[in-house]
């Protein structure tokens, strides 16, 4: 985990990641599940907003999940007993520095996390050498060039710039959506697949609106307006613009499009 | 139908299109099927690449397909003959005065067309008249700012940009995919609910790395440049160095993802 992280920590962040989490659980996790008895390691939890879905749909699987920030395992463990989860370990460790030995995990789940790391591909690799050869390796991760809508709007995309030469500063790529494939078969894993994942949201989606493109993405992007300007990567009004122009595609004629990227291989 | 239409009925481009029906027929098609006796209008048919495909999948429905090309029709009549169907009626019309009563077809079927309509949705309306009340209106049309691919490349977005540019100047929109749902909403349909078709191209699916990327989607923008040059566009140059970097999307670590969008709604 790299120190310096774009989307962060805040209270506010923590919720916006459990609306994501609610509104796109079966979009992302419907198709993951693991049979009894398997051991899942679950790198760089954060909050826990993936960590409780993951457990729930694989109730006689055995997690153990980890980050790097102990406020954070906290407050996954916080959510993780509130969710009466009996099945999840918490703990804080360094994946660049695992504490575990090589081989010891049946699965590996890796949800929001390369787009923070400056070499993903050699991340990958170090974490899979946990898994058992022929056990799978899960990743997820989202593309913010994949974000297109209606009505289209410059300044939004300038506003949406920002989140990503902000993450891009801090060694990060949140375009990385695109190069799960190349990063996994990088990383040594085989049989990669991926498939996308996209949330495409109009009016007659309303959940989708709000949980969405309203209180997921466009609520991200108004969460780096602090450091954008300071970074001086925009000016104020034209940040606010863009994020109006965000808000201007949940109206009735509105469209809003954005896609994730899941990935599975083999560990060899 | 405008009289400027960007990607024609040349030869080549008659291949090209079904190339991209024949890779796609599924993702676009698979969920359209008309009942036995049922009368569906296929408004601007081109050289019948859809075509083909809706009287195979509706074999007991009968199709009229139109288009103001005389050249076109002869070419899909050709392709619809060699098919052996015998449930389609081709003919010359202009879709924006329809030699047809109102209220006298079943279902309507409008694929790739709109985006090259001055006023697509009052084009939609029109047709969607031709629809008796409760029947179904599909239109399916593309994005081509849904386009994105590993490794990105400025050029290559600026040789796509050219296509968009000369679509727009001849009055069409290739942009529409985002706008469907509005635009069918405008146009008075009830009922109206888009779904997203992504095509996702990574080295594990080579089908589509020759059939959509290279074949499909790099040929039409290959297609234009001529005309891109000739209307001071872009450097050729650099038209080159974007063809270049979109087949450097087809190698081993290259990814390309395009979305199409599929609307259904109800005639009222």
């Amino acid at each position: 985990m790299t120190d310096a992280y774009v989307h962060g920590y805040r209270e506010r962040e923590s919720e916006r990641l459990a609306d994501q989490a609610g509104t796109l659980v079966e979009l992302l996790h419907g198709d993951t599940a693991y049979p009894a008895g398997a051991t899942v390691l679950e790198a760089g939890c954060g909050v826990g907003a993936q960590t409780v879905t993951l457990a729930a749909r694989s109730p006689e699987a055995r997690i153990t999940s980890v980050d790097i920030s102990e406020e954070s395992v906290a407050a996954a463990r916080r959510r993780v007993q509130e969710a009466g989860l009996a099945n999840v370990e918490l703990r804080r460790a360094d994946m660049l520095d695992p504490p575990f030995e090589p081989r010891s995990f049946d699965h590996l789940f890796v949800c929001f996390v390369l787009e923070h790391m400056p070499e993903p591909a050699a991340a990958l690799r170090r974490l899979a050498e946990l898994v058992r050869p022929g056990g799978t390796v899960t990743v997820i991760e989202g593309d913010h060039g994949s974000a297109y809508f209606h009505p289209d709007s410059t300044a939004a995309r300038d506003a949406i710039d920002c989140q990503v030469q902000l993450q891009a500063g801090a060694g990060g790529d949140a375009l990385i959506g695109r190069r799960v494939y190349p990063l996994m078969v990088e990383a040594g894993l085989a049989d990669v697949r991926v498939s996308p994942r996209m949330v495409y949201v109009d009016a007659s989606r309303p959940d989708l609106v709000e949980g969405f493109t309203r209180r997921t993405f466009t609520a991200m992007v108004e969460g780096v307006r602090e450091q954008a300007l300071e970074a001086g990567l925009i000016e104020a009004a034209r940040f606010d613009a863009g994020v109006r122009a965000l808000n201007r595609t949940t109206e009735a004629d509105g469209t809003f499009s954005y896609t994730f990227f899941k990935g599975l291989g083999t560990a060899a």
